[in-house]
């Protein structure tokens, strides 16, 4: 019942040096993202979901955008993202590992 | 809006040799939780909740008991907690640092 071990799964690409892996329960999603592909020169386009979502960066360094507001992270510090606000990130190392979380579950990240 | 760097904060001490820092939502929160007791010759006592719950190992070695499995899980790995069932943890290394993360917010984690 519900552990997952990273020497036993394949992450899914998605996206050039991009992975994922996640656990979800009924209206609670985990997602550990792997970035592979920084620094990179700008910011990736903003997005947003109706999805209330925190995340926890464990390595690496970078800038989070979410709507006007720019905040540089690395290891240990947190960002919280409202529900329909464009966010981002822009990698300032080679690897970044974030932890992502949300509530209610992303779906599309379900249908593979 | 939303962010907390782990050098700006003073983590709330939670035990002997425990501290935690968390950021939340309307319906979702996330819980750094560090232990810096280990380890431990038996499991904490276990302890359940309404809440769902995922958690991520940062740091450190531990087994995680969830009703009647036991898990050894490090850094990378996860695991999923559904609304009340007993569960809890015994550390394996002096220290480790779990991301807890509950769906809806643990309002007694609020009341300081």
């Amino acid at each position: 019942m519900g552990t997952l071990k990273q020497s036993e799964i394949t992450p899914e690409a998605i996206g050039e040096g991009r992975t994922r892996y996640l656990v979800h329960t009924q209206k609670l999603m985990m997602a550990v993202i792997d970035f592979r592909d920084g620094p990179t020169r700008e910011p990736d386009p903003p997005h947003s979901h109706p999805h209330e979502q925190i995340s926890y960066v464990v390595s690496g360094e970078l800038i989070v955008l979410i709507g006007d507001e720019q905040t540089r992270l690395g290891p240990g510090d947190m960002f919280a993202v409202p529900p329909d606000i464009p966010h981002t990130v822009q990698l300032l190392t080679e690897y970044v590992r974030l932890v992502d979380t949300f509530y209610p579950i992303r779906d599309e990240f379900l249908n593979q």
